[in-house]
């Protein structure tokens, strides 16, 4: 971390700044110059508040050299981590689907739905069973019966299952679940993060709706920092000012967190668009990125199509998606 | 809500799409183009799911009429709410000044600040007990201890007190606290907005980091569902590209708002910009574009000032503010 | 386009209201709802003002039902347009790669990496001759000399030329120039885009900083209202909150476009990232997610690379990218 | 300029580099840490190309501590520039309304609106002549008539004359114009600004769209560098995801920009919202922030209120927001 004094502040208040410093645990080098006086701060910087130290009276700028994530850090953590949910390997060359509907709504719908998904290549079962909607009178999931309806299918088939917990004071109905899902709008709620970092479940942390990859890695490094160090990072799209699809899917964001984390990263191309013709062209976009994984929303009943799945697939438009996936992720191969 | 069928749709699609509408309880007027057919839906469209409609394949495009907001509608209640904060009015003509330190660090510093703010004009006082930080290695507040100091300072000044809460866990926490709290990083937070609702405290409800107004509105919505209506909405900046500034102030939400809904509307000047000095212009400009109340950082200790405040006016500063503040309250009387 | 009527609006206004617009040269269908009165306006409404209706006392809303643009939109041309730049084909499945350096810097450079890219597969050769620049201090480009050293590597290889034109009183130095490109500041200098619809070479409009992609298809109307139809869009990265990233690239663009209209889209990876290393990924992300062609900065010079090329691959990269794009369009052909 | 050496760089390329920037007139610093190396550059760095100096392989991070603009920097120029308008001053305390109609439309109104809003306040008249259209199909201004009918008004009242400029070959056009404005979508516009630059007429240069503040300083710099020091910068809202409001309005950019620079900052309400009704509101809380005038849009012909004036005031609801504008410069007299 840089600190750059500004012009003409007395030596003794730079001599006051240097002590505190360095009650803080840090080393910091001097450097005088004839117009500015720049402070190196070497050792352990994540724990110094920046905003705080930006504010000074006599600090022109701060400027942090090194990430404010440790855990996270590629740096301090060259390989890639590989995660494991049940059997399924994700990161370090290991690629998974995800699939599945968007809400669980009955036995007979997950368990057709996680047939088909399986047959097509998907690896992992996803359902909603408690639903974040904007609105209080929009439909908020099956709740405690949706995930029992998910282990049904996960007894059927084998399937490890990925479903979204919205609350801590839920985690006893997770038991069963593999993958814990935290959702874009649960991405700063902070007391949630700290309780996953106590269980030894690996947990899905999606971005949130406007945040910045360095906020999602210090989400991640909650997490990590209780003890939890199986994350897979999910990109589902950003909020910005174009209001022809409902998000702007980040995909430059997936080579770039490959070079700041080790951390496996999936791409959910369904949440993104809202557009069911968009999912394929953006998951295949996905996979030539170099996303560890994908995550695709799959119906299963023709009959209510009236009102169900704005961007979920058909399970033969699926089929077709997985193929091309897999095409292409021979393309990249190095 | 108005649907616009594609072209050359049969009519007998279009039969069951009406069908299906009627069942929800929505009548629904039909008016047949030449190129386009346009259902009207009436009825309470607040219930319909407008992405769902949207990615019907014989549907155009969909457009809401009234807003998917009831309870905050200001057009179902056309007078202005009066917040009632223990005997400290908001809204309705009502201006109230929030004051205190970002975090309460101890008894002293928690009953001088009080007083001096106190003495200026403010009539509630804040104090961050449970603090969201971004950082899992920054200072995360006294939690409960703190509390303890508000309501220390509470029975010295006789100033109801506002802080904020991150886990519905801690609600017997807050049993005085006067005015609950919820954070930007928790707007959306469903499950803590739900347990809002069923409380008898008002809440002072921030705009999220990058959420709408529409949003904002849909989370006082989740509160004023649960039976509380008695909320005030808090803008702190919202997150843009500009980054000289920490986020930006949208002051035009303040206008914006009064004329969406009834309910009261503050601005903090204090996060938007993360500045000391910069915190006064925007308070003045916030209080010229009809702000109902204010909510400002106040820090009493010259001797700490090298480690706190980045944000924080001194008492002094604070008196000055509030003075030009009444002024200005004067020149936007009608 | 559709006018909702506020409620309680007298008769006599709507009739008013109702008679302007047909004064217009609209067909206006009138519904009267119990609370709601609704026009539907039928004929050109490419020529309607929407915030002039929608700021009338009177009005609720205005909807647009059909897109503002005409020349542009796929409803009215379904068919691919395919632009011929000097027997390069581009769009309707033709796919082609631009390639070359940021800047032409010497008569040697430009020739030497024209021959590389076009030995990898490249079949358009790119070079900066006029620069926009932010600062006024940067180098702002070799202007008519940059020009003439474009032409001599035209001769030498037969590659038609592209490169970025500033100021509509240079078109008479782009006489030889074969592909006139737009760059995303100009995007909305409606005189240059006058100037352009009344000339007879194809057009590369980039997408503006912040544009949406309405803004960005009237921007091409603004050409083809002149005359011109042979329009290539480029989408090269919108400015959004996150700083890791120069610019966001929107690959979700892609599809979209192309369901809105029939103009080809390529996509620039170099200048969205702003990163070497990003280039790859991206290319190859975008060709996945349908692009119609490449535009990718290459330079040639090693020795030189201390002060050259953030964004620039070499020619090896170069080929390795080519190569893989090539496998990509393989993987995604229906 | 502080750039931070890569981990494990050998010395010998790090000599390369500080040879290099030597050869830039630059003085090089260099402090070498257990870990890191850090090279402070002293000089002209302006000329700088931030961008190149940080894709190169051997280098971690760049930081500017110096601002990239020069001439419009208030460190080096202290004291607030006074712009002398035809004998109006703005800026340094003095405070201007600049009125006026969004097109000029014909002589009768834009005379009676220019004695109406100087009866009012204002000391300058705006008014349309080349409008920059969003679509080619919308009106596009008077063009050099409304220039001719702008100038009538000026000799019927005195008051100096503000209009927009979009084309550089206009210039001879603007013989007689007193301020000349550059839009937002032209703030990028550099060869148009360089232009400006050569010309010795003050020049009111708006916010682009989406740009930082620190473009638009450097676009300041365009037309300073070419000795043009008369610059008025004019914030009128910037893009973000938020739609009910068309732009926000950002009043933080009023006190950021007074630290920044010397030169004057005006607002424009009215462009901003694009709604009447918030023009008051937002008018008053610029004023409030410090603004050194305001640009308001003045319609004058009440039966012709259906097709006009989506943000226009009339001249009674003028008259109110300037004399509220008196009061609240008032109230923040220091």
């Amino acid at each position: 971390m840089i600190a750059v004094i500004k012009q003409g502040v007395p030596a003794a208040q730079v001599d006051n700044l240097v002590n505190w410093l360095e009650t803080q645990n840090l080393t910091v080098h001097r450097s005088e110059g004839v117009y500015t006086t720049i402070l190196g701060l070497v050792g352990d910087t994540t724990q110094v508040d920046i905003e705080l130290l930006q504010n000074l009276e006599i600090v022109e700028s701060v400027t942090r050299i090194s990430e404010p994530f440790k855990s996270a850090n590629r740096k301090f953590h060259p390989e890639d981590t590989v995660v494991d949910v049940s059997g399924v390997k994700i990161g370090g060359g290991h690629f998974a689907i995800v699939a599945g509907p968007c809400s669980v709504e009955s036995e007979e719908q997950i368990i057709a739905v996680a047939k088909q998904v399986q047959a097509s290549g998907a690896t992992l079962l996803r359902g909603g069973a408690f639903k974040p909607r904007t609105s209080p009178y929009d439909f908020q999931g099956l709740a405690a019966d949706g995930l029992k309806l998910l282990k049904e299918a996960k007894r059927e088939t084998g399937m490890p299952i990925v479903t979204e917990i919205m609350n801590a004071n839920h985690l006893p109905l997770f038991e069963d679940v593999d993958l814990v899902q935290v959702g874009a709008r649960n991405m700063q709620n902070f007391d949630l993060l700290k309780e996953l970092g106590h269980i030894r479940k690996p947990i899905l942390l999606k971005r949130g709706l406007a945040n910045t990859m360095k906020e999602w890695l210090m989400s991640a490094e909650y997490i990590m920092a209780g003890g939890n160090e199986q994350i897979i990072l999910c990109e589902r799209g950003i909020r910005t000012y174009e209001t022809y699809t409902r998000n702007t899917l980040d995909l430059s964001a997936v080579p770039m967190l490959h070079e700041l984390t080790h951390l496996p990263v999936m791409v959910d191309p369904s949440h993104a668009s809202g557009i069911n013709w968009m999912v394929k062209p953006m998951a295949m976009a996905a996979a030539a990125a170099g996303a560890d994984g994908l995550m695709i929303e799959v119906h299963n009943d023709p009959k209510r199509a009236l009102c169900d799945g704005a961007q979920s697939l058909t399970p033969e438009q699926f089929d077709d998606v997985a193929k091309r996936v897999r095409q292409i992720r021979e393309a990249i191969k190095e």
